[in-house]
């Protein structure tokens, strides 16, 4: 697997690639990677010839008081893990490779549905930065598939969307999230967690089970099935932002709805944790 | 030269040319075509091997008040004046085939430089729907070359930044303004003016002129130059919205500059109309 830092060199390496005829995935992450990137590589190595993987903190999608200066960067373990996953580039660009011209008055891609909604109420432009980045990166690398881990949610929905309402000629692939043995979503920020946070941090998911099991049994007090597990993870220490059963597409649902997201976001000690699942009932 | 409709014609027509190695070229249109438009596709066949219009009356660009309605549609006259010209494709979708599902919550694309100034600020939301629908054209046709008024200025240079932030594989290229012989900018809206206000409607550029000349001669009181031509076009009945000398970015410029771009807009009766010209003065 080649590593290019350029944007010249990845078009050269694409350009041979599409002369070839070669059908092109693109797994776009902030690298640090773990088991959950590469599913999403072995995910896009069944459903194309040849796999790019971007390793980019982008600061666009960092709000003022967030992680971006201690996100933790791991580039020649990336590129480790990503050839053994049979990734076949790895596009690192620099900050200054993407946004030549600074990032002043620079070019915003927002997507109104989505943008204040949940994870963009509390992190204002966020999806406007990932929006931004990715279309960049749909658009340098021009792949027929992209996949995202459904452990992002709202951004699968943010990005799905933009590509489709700007005929973004490319099919967005949500892949599904990867957990420890205990539940816990595996996610980079993991490993901001103190051993006895780690320990704890798997009565998220078991929360997230909870209500789904709720669902399944036929309650549809959303308010109050939620407000319950808000309650519980509060008096464990957690400090929840948000716990909340939504249809797909993250509208609220009434009484009729069959098929469900819940999601949540929450503060454990110093480290912001989300997480998400999906399931549809048998019957109202 | 052929007229389709629909996305998947455009698509078909443009991978036998991108097969035969061709260079292409885009000229965005609004239809109702004038002899500027023709020189955009006589540029265009001066830089590419195939020639694609489109003429698409954007409803995101115009404001609740504006005249999407009733601005004027000519297809056919349109596609004749262009095959005329050695257009080689017209692309003329319906505004269900380029917003299939919907406009509400649709994504926006902005480029906060430029989009509450001048024309921004009395047309708020105006160039976030012409960057998103060149956006989408540039993403349909992924030309070589575009080609767009500099009638349009501030439009062109949204349009540059847009390309140039989001790594667009495109050349922006902007074509001078073509005028009567009274020096009247060409515009589609000159149809709206009664015969009277026709005969007026050439104060504007005379406007612009003058205020170039006093520059060329070496005069630097802009806001006081700006002012007069301001009263002279207010005392003859015309409502003038801005007439202000920018720097060829739009910003401010001071006193020891040397490259300008005279911009103005003003109605006359109920016609909107907008013009500008670009010098450089040999001495400061």
């Amino acid at each position: 697997m080649d590593t290019v830092h350029h944007i010249d060199a990845l078009r050269a390496q694409l350009q041979v690639w599409r002369r070839e005829g070669a059908r092109i995935a693109l797994t776009p992450t902030m690298g640090n990677l773990h088991a959950g990137h590469l599913r999403l590589v072995e995910a896009a190595r069944r459903r194309a010839d040849r796999v790019v993987a971007s390793v980019f903190v982008n600061p666009l999608q960092f709000g003022p008081n967030e992680d971006f200066d201690r996100y933790p960067r791991t580039l020649d373990a990336d590129a480790d893990k990503l050839a053994g996953a049979g990734c076949d580039l790895l596009f690192a660009p620099s900050v200054a490779e993407m946004y030549p011209h600074g990032r002043d008055g620079f070019t915003v891609i927002s997507v109104p549905r989505y943008a204040d909604l949940l994870e963009g109420a509390f992190r204002p432009g966020h999806f406007d930065g990932v929006a931004t980045v990715v279309n960049i990166l749909l658009t340098l690398v021009a792949p027929d598939v992209a996949l995202f881990g459904e452990k992002d949610y709202q951004q699968l929905l943010v990005i799905r969307q933009m590509a489709r309402d700007l005929h973004m000629p490319v099919e967005i692939v949500g892949v599904p999230t990867e957990r420890e043995a205990d539940g816990l979503a595996l996610s980079s920020r993991n490993q901001y967690l103190l051993p006895a946070e780690r320990a704890q941090a798997a009565m998220l998911y078991a929360a997230l089970q909870r209500v789904g099991e709720a669902l399944r049994a036929g309650r549809r007090d959303y308010a109050a099935l939620c407000a319950t597990e808000i309650e519980r993870l509060g008096n464990a220490g957690f400090r929840p932002q948000y716990l909340t059963v939504r249809r797909p597409d993250l509208s609220e649902p009434d009484a009729a709805d069959r098929e469900f997201r819940i999601l949540l976001a929450a503060f454990l000690g110093k480290t912001r944790l989300i997480d998400n699942i999906g399931l549809i009932t048998e019957t109202v």
